[in-house]
């Protein structure tokens, strides 16, 4: 068989296989990768999760071992829809279903929402594996540039505008508000107030990725678009920033009429999230250790996030621009217009041992090729200040030769 | 919002909540539910399961509670691959994916290989869950009626000459050629090898779906159609059956072409398994926990066939029939025809305090009405008795009434 024969279309609008071949990448241990986002894996309050994952095995351990409900099981969704709730959106459990991650939320919204050909609005640049599943399902997906304050509103309105007049209408507009993945900006409450009522007046719904919200350094949080609209706004959040990812945990805060839908949906995507993983992230929520976790994760990030940006002061060339991020993990580096990223990211892995995300990667038609993404939370301080040395020498060098 | 007006056209080809209904049932104590497809929750090992997740987090926690490789951690792949190849067919660990689950692995393998109206063969009855995978990405199901020995091989033989003479063929055909859930039947060696040559002369593929295979009771097992024909087949398997369901783990086997765009696929449904899942699951392999593990289960679901083999040959009318399973989870009645088993669960439940899974879950065309799903493996050996009697006393009433 050659399987190629037997490929669906989809197949070939997802083969981008960029952040894999930067995975692969950044697993060899001489690389300094700036690419993949991952947590720091020294945060990890490593005893007392032994101590939780002892205690649940002990004390729930029959049914932690079996089929859980497909909306996830009750004390959980409870525990989701408290921490949905002090983030700002009112909710009910029977608001929740968990998620494997918080991909598989958007799987399972793009799967009960969009067929090929329906519109789909994201910022550009956005997160790349939203745009891989968005793609996936056929989406025509609109792109709205960000500026230093996320999502362009005129923009935005200009489109929904155009979209009306040839009667059309956008399935949803999905955005990152809070440090944004990859641009590292935040959306202030002003223009979030603008977005929750343009997609009122265009009929259009909203999916809200919150996954890093609750990583602010500084300054005040402004309302989530959730807590804005709550019956408008799809909220999909994550376990991974705010404890780990390795236990696959997420959850979907929206209208029950949607839930439900979704929860029929996930039958036919994992049947159910981990049971043995919900029950011990219920309990870490109820034992306070979510929250610990979050701060850990909070105080090294910012202070990684100061390592980089000092570095990037020190060492980049004056035409290299950057957006200070509050919160998150990202840092993004706009480079003159005629580096294309992409096309140099082999050449910097294996002269300067360094590894980043090319822009065209977060970007629907894959421009942006002069910016590149780049996470400062998972390697030490040291490499980040290396890492930084090394490509502000390579790019430098690029620059000098053209010019 | 009124969300159903977003709603993709996939969502009412699955609109059917069936399961969810029972499962609802089910968990009410009270009940006898026979409809689940549940292990016995006593069977699990929970003192080694502690033991070893002490382990895996004091030597790999930090790796444990990271992203892991999108394809499944290394060492948890080669375990699968040993354990592939220990079923019969010689799998390196670049052939295998690790999913969230057997169903995720259908879900992926649907992702990529059905495009709206693609044909896809299927028992008759067969599994619900992929049947809704399959109606989600809205395939034309074409379904191959049952015998004792599984899917009768002149009717497929038929439908595949009649696609050809129109000019289609089917992507895959989708099997569970050992103790098939629902109706416990496994197909013999001569018919496997004539399944395997029909899908090559055909010009089709076959996704093998392995779930029960090694919960065998009695008897010898025939090849698995993957050892049979390995490039051609897929076959995708669980650890819910073999250790316990509550990880979420399974795995698909299958060429390394496909594999690779399996592992792109699986980007946008939820990036990883779980890590400290895949650690666990791998050490259990390794120090022998999952053959022992699987031991108990079936000496525990051998006892409990037979309980309920007996209670059937005590209660049952003499218009009733089932195929004794030399495996698996599942014994299926058939009942007079004019008997419709979805329209009596409301009143089985209220009235008798016993559930089953209607026939018509299990069927492309919702036929098959007058038959039903009974699980073996969930209930207490008393339990078993009680619902068969319950059960049998409900269904001779209503026999007893029409004629």
């Amino acid at each position: 068989m050659n399987w190629e024969d037997l490929f669906a279309k989809r197949v070939s609008a997802t083969k981008d296989a960029d952040i894999l071949k930067i995975l692969k990448l950044s697993e060899q241990p001489e690389i300094i990768s700036l690419a993949g986002g991952m947590p720091d894996p020294s945060i990890y309050l490593i005893d007392e999760f032994k101590m939780a994952a002892d205690e649940i095995i002990d004390s729930n351990g029959r049914q932690a071992f079996g089929y859980g409900a497909i909306a996830g099981i009750a004390s959980f969704r409870e525990a989701l829809a408290k921490e949905t709730t002090r983030m700002g959106r009112q909710t009910d459990a029977d608001e929740v279903i968990v998620t494997t991650g918080g991909i598989a939320g958007i799987d399972l919204i793009a799967k009960v929402l969009i067929d090929p050909g329906d519109i789909v609005i994201v910022g550009a640049p956005t997160f790349t594996a939203s745009l891989h599943v968005f793609r996936s399902y056929q989406a025509e997906i609109i792109g709205i540039p960000l500026d230093e304050n996320g999502m362009n509103t005129d923009t935005l309105a200009e489109a929904l505008e155009n979209l009306q007049k040839q009667g059309k209408r956008a399935k949803f507009i999905y955005t990152i508000p809070s440090f944004q993945n990859p641009a590292g900006v935040t959306i202030p409450e002003e223009r979030r107030r603008q977005i929750v009522a343009l997609a009122a007046d265009y009929n259009t719904s909203i999916l809200e990725d919150a996954a890093y919200r609750q990583i602010r350094f500084e300054g005040t949080a402004p309302p989530m678009l959730a807590e804005l609209d709550p019956e408008n706004v799809m909220l999909v959040n994550t376990m991974s920033k705010i404890l780990n990812p390795g236990m696959r945990l997420g959850w979907v805060a929206a209208s029950k009429q949607l839930i439900d839908t979704l929860v029929l949906a996930k039958q036919g995507q994992d049947q159910c999230s981990s049971t043995i993983g919900q029950f011990m992230a219920g309990k870490l929520f109820e034992n306070g250790l979510v929250a610990r976790q979050t701060a850990v994760a909070i105080d090294v990030y910012h202070r990684k996030r100061d390592v980089m940006l000092r570095a990037l002061e020190k060492y980049m060339p004056k035409n290299v621009s950057w957006v200070k991020p509050e919160g998150g993990f990202f840092i993004w580096l706009t480079l003159p217009e005629h580096i294309d990223t992409a096309k140099e990211l082999d050449r910097a892995v294996a002269e300067e041992g360094v590894a980043y995300v090319p822009g065209s990667a977060f970007h629907h038609d894959r421009k942006l090729q002069n910016c590149m993404r780049l996470c400062y939370t998972f390697v030490s301080d040291e490499k980040i200040e290396d890492g930084i040395a090394r490509l502000a020498k390579f790019f430098e060098n690029i620059m000098m030769r053209n010019h």
